[in-house]
């Protein structure tokens, strides 16, 4: 129901998810003149703090979600694993954007491989696990150095477990519990990029140079623009983003997450995941382009025109993780150091509690 | 009362005033992780949207103040025409920042006049008015063509009143009705630059490079960066600033703005007026620079050092003014205008109510 009239600045937008990514697409939006509206089930989220509204309410609770959905021009999410039942509910009311089945993709890492394989978009080969003795026989078919990873609520390597020669099967069991899972052969790559793209209401999509990422116990630690990868498989993260963008008529901002095998390989770049929402890999861009991810999500969903997508500068993003935070002063110290914090009082180990851009010139 | 201790994130910053600056700052402090409450006499000011709270109640009430104040750890000003009683009450109970006497000369442009006198800093020839008669003693001493200037409550050309040859005296003695004025010479001037400069509480000061400053019905309308002034006049410029801001024991970010009278003169620059915040010239460090105006207001206030003015792009600013904002889908649609909205509901003629930044590569 997306009209195709942009929203006037004084529009109400409502975000699903009051964590970081909802909180710097509130400030995004309020820079454009809309009132945010935040719905989160968990107190003290950091999105509240910059925010017009909330609601303090569970997911599940659909006279809420009516009661938030009915004031908001537009309704997005900052996470894909809003349950869907909640998404399509507001959708009763006032628009909403991305379109659930962006979602529905998301949340299913099955459902996401089918999908992709379904467009000839390479991943690494994998194998559905629906019981026990499933696993047996993936190992039989790929190999042992594979990843048992559950279907569904996995990010930030939850949800996941390798398995490989010297590893006890009883641990993989374990981990199972008998959720619906994959298991993935686990292919040598090079190393991992992301690709985001903005698509408006009218199918344009415009793409950030991608970043190059690192991972520290399956935490995003540092995006790298540029990425130093060659330009052509650049073109081919774009290429392949913006096939899966056009299939799901996506509108608003989506990461694409890719592990690079390199050129000579039958496919130089295989898909790791789709994130149908703002992406960690891209908190560069509110420092090194005119326009941020997060702008160009509001944007898209307002029904406006994208921004910009050009990169003034190079740029390097560390994220701030659990007890990085006790060096807090440090970081406000360094004049170069451009800090981003989320708010949360409580540090945890694994909690992502900020990230700091450095900018270069470009060379 | 400033403590020499950076204040840790989680700490409560108060901003008197509720308008755009206090917005701009409201965000600027999110992101560092501060908790910030804005205290401001206007239903719906637009830095409430962006704010974790806030209080509506008159300057004047001092139980109010007390109560507010209370809980924080440093306030601030958005604007200099905070009434002292009401900054000075708030001291008793927290840090304030800047000191008070930044504000006291910054409300009485003869306060202004005679600190930046007594400090060597060039200024306009001006005579004080304290009564009718005044008026034409000044007029035989300076000559006709001047400007009569309420002392207190101006800016954006509010309670000015041009005299010259041909302008009829009695419009003048209406428009000055007996309030303290000052009667300042017209100099003939090539141009207009500011100094923004942000201090922090060991003395260290950093400066942006100085925009010139068009201006239109005595309103500012763009701000264009690099000036096209010689470097040895932005020296000159940032040499009077820090005069001024050292004099003051000024922390926080403080804008000068300048009349270029040009090398030749006994004088190339003159001090218009002392502006003890951030200011509206400088608004295009947001998008030029990786430290905005209002970061380094915060980041002062607490007691951290600065962040870099280095500025990677070249940067227009223009102001949103009054019917401006009808042209909004036009600005919306423009993949290069980089739009700030303020979220003021009500378009009033001569009202500022967003901005336009344009970046540039530099050259």
């Amino acid at each position: 129901m997306m009209t195709h009239k942009p929203l006037p600045p004084g529009s109400k937008i409502g975000i699903f998810g009051g964590g970081q990514l909802g909180r710097m697409l509130a400030i995004a939006a309020a820079r454009l003149g809309f009132h945010v509206h935040i719905y989160s089930p968990l107190h003290g989220s950091p999105a509240f703090e910059v925010a017009h509204e909330h609601t303090i309410a569970p997911y599940g609770d659909l006279v809420a979600v009516k009661a938030f959905a009915e004031q908001m021009d537009v309704v997005t999410v900052e996470f894909e694993n809003i349950p869907l039942d909640t998404y399509e509910h507001a959708a009763k009311f006032c628009s909403i954007s991305p379109a659930p089945t962006a979602l529905a993709i998301a949340q299913d890492r099955l459902a996401e491989k089918k999908f992709l394989t379904s467009h000839n978009i390479p991943i690494a080969p994998y194998v559905e696990i629906n019981g026990e003795g499933d696993i047996v026989s993936a190992i039989y078919k790929l190999g042992p150095d594979g990843i048992l990873k559950t279907r569904r609520m996995g990010y930030d390597g939850k949800g996941q477990v390798r398995l490989g020669v010297g590893v006890d099967p009883d641990l993989a069991i374990k981990a199972f519990s008998n959720q619906p899972a994959i298991f993935e052969k686990i292919i040598p790559f090079k190393l991992e990029i992301s690709c985001i793209a903005a698509r408006d209401i009218h199918g344009n999509i415009v793409f950030y140079d991608c970043p190059r990422n690192e991972h520290r116990n399956q935490i995003l630690a540092e995006s790298h623009v540029p990425s130093g990868v060659p330009e052509t498989l650049e073109k081919l993260a774009r290429a392949y983003t913006a096939k899966i963008a056009d299939k799901l008529q996506y509108v608003g901002v989506l990461a694409v997450e890719f592990f690079v095998l390199g050129q000579g390989n039958e496919h130089p770049l295989l898909v790791n995941e789709i994130a149908p929402r703002v992406h960690n890999s891209g908190h560069w861009t509110t420092n090194a382009c005119a326009f941020d991810q997060f702008e160009n999500h509001i944007r898209a969903i307002a029904g406006w025109s994208l921004g910009s997508t050009k990169r003034h500068s190079n740029a390097m993003m560390t994220n701030i993780v659990g007890h990085d935070m006790d060096r807090w002063a440090d970081f406000a110290s360094n004049e170069g150091a451009i800090l981003h914090l989320y708010g949360k009082e409580e540090v945890r180990e694994g909690r992502k509690l900020g990230h700091i851009t450095y900018l270069y010139e470009k060379s």
